[in-house]
């Protein structure tokens, strides 16, 4: 079972003005091979079909919660597209009488992926850089334990690729923000498995880390992460569950060495994390809807009614 | 953010045999148009891309709290996958001495997605019957409250049907609580949604329900959930959010004519939960791996460092 | 079976220039999920399928009748997604030796969807505005006539609301006159399903109209179809049959409150239909081809044989 | 524009009995890279995408009256898919009390498609006999007139052969009907693509017919279609268009060596047709749905008010 | 470029019997994610687009290389599958006058994938053994070289695995043999990888390997192969080129510790390889035509003039 | 089997400067429907799953020959794809130290395939210039001899046309080289196939030539390829077999009536060929990674070692 809390896990910065081609770009780091969909989608399916879970609690346990991670990178991302194409919040929403007669959105004839407006008025969705869609043929999953850690390893170190990348795209500060945020978030997953694969192989795969061969001080949104030590903390995500990934990511291990020194620390609670947007509803574009005041004033007799 | 727990929705009773054809059946509802990965994919990314969060708190909150149960429904069938290509979990694993010389799975070319076995080990994957991927076709979310509402409305009636004709075809008890218990908790979005577009709309569209029109407690399975009253209760999924779902699940309103009476009610903690089952390895297919025994006396230590 | 008639179902302005994006706006409404294609396609494999036909007959003749509808549909999109690739028809062709080898189409490798001129010289495909193909997860059809009509119901507001933005970006006459028609016809399609529904059931789901909450007399290219009364007409399109369509939009129904006040007819004959455009070839895209004289020569001659 | 006759192009017997494999193989005919879904997908997007039209009218015509034959083929083929998976006409539907919770469909889970139980109810959709989609990639419209013309011609002689294939797994009627009649049919397209591309380029390519090398009197299905000489009919399947056909299948022309001889005719009028199948519905597979009983009696309401 | 040789890697035994579900199963490892189509896709493109290949010449040297030993890899396979659709060679060619009215290949609607009889005459494709097409979803190719390196280790382990269970379904020896030999020359790749990941990083990363944990001598038709220490061995595949793959596989290092021991070597030519079989076609089915006897004139005649 | 040469087909200019846009213009060339993926896909498939080669032993070695040929055509147009995205190849990789921080790739968001850069660092993929991506779709192997020739003469015909109009855009002069050599390499195998099909059907199909109807002298970048008789020679591309193409590409026939005169020959040996191009990395882009100079002296090292 799956709890939801009404928060990212970190907090984004709203963006200065609408983007949708910078939103296009981190549609990569959402439904691409090696975007979030995909570490999610991997995990996930792990997780459930996890062979011999008693025996190797240590290894399910990874696997599962670290899912719940990337659900949460998975809404990160969304988040990130979502804000780009609609730009910062506004105070109010547009008058009902919108003039859809003067070709107000001409100029989204011309993004990138214009379905992103045709069809989900801006939202995120579940494809690439390029609009095509996430399938299964990014899941593996195949009740091997060593063969999927490794497959896993391997995807961490590929999704470490495509943020850099992204971010090297990027000039606004919402979308850097997500993938300052996922660099730090990534590398303890790569390091995760290494460590699940070092114990049970014997094999130092850690000594590929970092892969691309770039330290993350180099990025200015990384650091502040680091300080915090985030790249030395495992989260549970779970009120109760899954205390032994403590026998992976445990305390006797220490962070990369070049990444600040320390412990390994597995944290019970969730991180802190930071507001969700209200997206601003935009009448001409029909979101919520083209005169949406009187749904607005049913919603707020609900609203009292639910308190 | 999400959190986990390491417990299914519901209690599935272990299958007594492996069928993977009933599995593959199941998988219907798993990856399909109307299966549960559809139903979560389209909350998911509505709730993300929800406009006017603020001003619309109980329509936003209704999409992202049950899209933290749909998740739960995609582990729930998963595990029916999974177990029922499987069999009954074993006290022992084989010996790691299997014999793959002597064609141990000759059966496995004849059963209908034989991938499932060659690629996944047994493994649920989001595919739906015929081995068809899951895809971003399979999910609206268009920013237009109304809209994306009804498309909802209409995607759990077809997820009503696809589960009806599913159990129809099972007759082993693991695939088909499964279903009873999904079609007592689709009924529950199905008429949450109609609840929803009645109280912006005014249009009495709970008329439509049930869709199929058939009543529940036809289904033996569906019974014990309907005496209970899990029809009438809308789960918050959160530790401390959505409140305002109880704006449109409100006690005002009552269960639909033909289920059990009584008032609608919101549950503040998730459902007690059935147990994970363990989905015992078979060296022979490589699960968790050919000779995994030092593997599990690694883990054995893992596992005690770590309490 | 079916017949053709060499009109289009409404007259067509002549582009005043080719405009490659504006079209591949305009793809959107053939092949997205929400285009014609999916009318069509949803239409008339439900046709197909339709069970008890001889007990359901008003309803198969709805299904069935407004499939031909969405056939010129289909057809009228993508005239138009061709004259805007191709721009206004000359008086006669290039002469064959234009010269290939000066990069004539430099350009074309910035438009959006650049394989339109590569492989289809401009011509509509069934594909979407991101250029992704109309496929059979966009088609529904259940046997289940409540469900296929609720279906039909949600398809027809979504494929209004992705009409109403592609129209929002377009600022050339053609493409705006072809949303401009499909959205008064598409209003009927889905009063006529809302009816259905409502006969079956009872459930006034007319009052979700319109979605999105917008009026059609907001939109110019509209009005005139408003004012002619096509909004309250449903064509039988067949030479005898399916006239009990008159039992579902029957004269005792009115318009919608919104619209133009009158009561609902039956049209016997198709509408009166505008002019197929020649779409007169360039020999430098090799359409019809490089040296065509010769071919329009052989042409003439078998046109006069064959009056 | 395009009309609609409530009458299949031929008539079809009643399959025996149900036979769900049997109508899998169909699909080949139906959603198959070389199915009547490509070669209508194929002439449909030609005709539109057609250039120069008025100077090259009777290629134009050509392709645009074949296109309506191909809707025709689609119907036809679909028709025998659903007959095969649901079996004979009934007199009456089943009571509405079937019992669903006896797995009364268990042997659905072991046909090839099943799917087309799960979520069609036997239905036929736009896929392939091994249940892929019916897309874009089956659609070539170049606008260059020679090639998309002999990319026609390849395409009939490619459903040919497939068309043979199936027939030979295929030991009830109504599919062998089906197969027999487009045989005949197909041959004349593929005749007549063949004549079209003669007279532009003196190629006499009516030599590689047929491919593959068999005579249609080895078909018993097709004789009589022979014998009535469809193979030396084209349809023009229009009350008043394409008449300029004539200037390629003209009577100056004859039937193929192997075939009876006689002189090639344009048929102003469609052919006699046969009649469309009441396809029973099944109350347990809530097929028109679970309880229609109500639902007959406000149908026959409706019809006679129509009336 | 690349030449081609009309052999195959090694002897393929004959089947005993046509056997299209283990044909289906052998599909598996040519189109599925971990088949041969993936190895070589992966490959190919990799050494298309290596980086500063100059400087990292050893490195670019043998993915190229190993890209030509793949294309004999799906060569392999695809014979594979076409011998177990087709059975034995026969000595001659059906008689032209087969019956094709008898429903011949009525058990042709059962076999798992269908349309390999009917669309490909029981050839091979590009699809994996649920029919589900290869595709470049299946492709990494970042142009970082450690990645890439260490996307191909985890490819190699991954087709291992598929190879053990495909294995496992085959009772005929054509199947048998592909995978014996295959699992003997994929050990070798990721060997391969292994080693140049760990000169490159120094990780240790062949301690790995064998996985899935079993040693080759448990497989009979792989210890051939051993006996002559195929496993030890790099093939060049070209006539002058790659040569600096010795820089890898060198013969400083040995076979991994489980397998025969000895020291790596670099083979100059290609393996002597096996025979390509016949193929023998049968009329019945159109392979290579209903009546062929006068292609088969024709051939004769071209055959000696070309000698 | 196939060997490797580490040589292109021919010699490829430099570009001037990365164009990132003109390479998504030639992935049509690559991975469309009429791209080399395709001539590729087919003739491998149907040389391995060819029906009676001994029998029809030129017609085989036809399809097995240029099979390999169509290998280095993919080869060719991948290179130009590559080539293009990264601009001319650089004296010496940039310093290690490139600042990752300062959107050095911002311009990314707007090409026209932006995963091209993210994940792909400017190599060719599978897909066409839309980005879709190449599939089994587009592969036709029936195992009828007369029908696939067919199929394989439209290939040639449809890639020709392709070809040009992909030209037409192109103003530098690698991509502009691509296509003026693929276009003469291409006319020889649409004559080869016709040939083929004349000599067995004694249709004249050569008619048909050339589609579209423009002589290649119109091309500056084929006119020297024309002049040392390219057009003439078809390439046995393999040590030892495939002789029997003499019977097709026969001495006794010429050239086509506008190519320049003379007789048709086959080549013992692949043609000279040109040299790979380098594609030197950039550190900023992690190709071949962030900080390679330590992979640069490894490789050296293991370079002295090879030799």
């Amino acid at each position: 079972m799956f709890l939801r809390i009404d928060k990212l896990q970190t907090e984004l910065p709203a963006p200065k003005k609408a983007d949708p081609n910078a939103a296009a770009a981190l549609q990569e780091l959402l439904g691409g091979k090696y975007g979030e969909m995909s570490t999610l989608g991997n995990y996930l399916f792990q997780s459930f079909n996890f062979r011999s879970k008693s025996k190797l609690r240590p290894f399910y346990a990874l696997v599962a919660a670290i899912t719940a991670e990337e659900l949460g990178h998975v809404e990160l991302v969304s988040h990130g597209v979502a804000m780009l194409n609609n730009g910062p919040d506004k105070e109010a929403n547009e008058a009902g009488g919108a003039d859809v007669s003067k070709a107000p959105f001409a100029e989204m004839q011309d993004i990138r992926l214009a379905a992103s407006f045709m069809s989900n008025g801006g939202g995120a969705m579940p494809m690439n850089a390029n609009g095509a869609s996430w399938n299964m043929d990014f899941v593996t999953t195949t009740g091997n334990v060593v063969f999927d850690l490794l497959h896993n390893f391997h995807l961490e170190c590929g999704a470490r690729l495509h943020k850099l990348r992204v971010y090297e795209t990027l000039s606004e500060p919402t979308g850097r923000e997500v993938c300052g945020y996922l660099l730090v978030r990534g590398g303890v997953h790569a390091h995760a498995y290494a460590l699940a694969l070092k114990k049970i192989t014997g094999a130092d795969i850690t000594k590929i880390l970092p892969t691309p061969n770039i330290h993350l001080d180099r990025i200015p949104e990384s650091r502040k992460y680091l300080a915090e030590g985030s790249h030395r903390r495992l989260y549970r995500f779970s009120p109760e569950d899954y205390r032994e990934i403590a026998g992976v990511w445990s305390s006797d291990e220490t962070a990369l060495p070049n990444d600040p020194q320390g412990k390994l620390e597995v944290v019970d609670g969730p991180p802190e994390g930071g507001k969700i947007h209200d997206l601003t509803g935009m009448a001409s574009a029909f979101t919520p809807d083209y005169a949406p005041e009187e749904m607005f004033e049913i919603a707020t007799k609900l609203y009292k009614k639910s308190r």
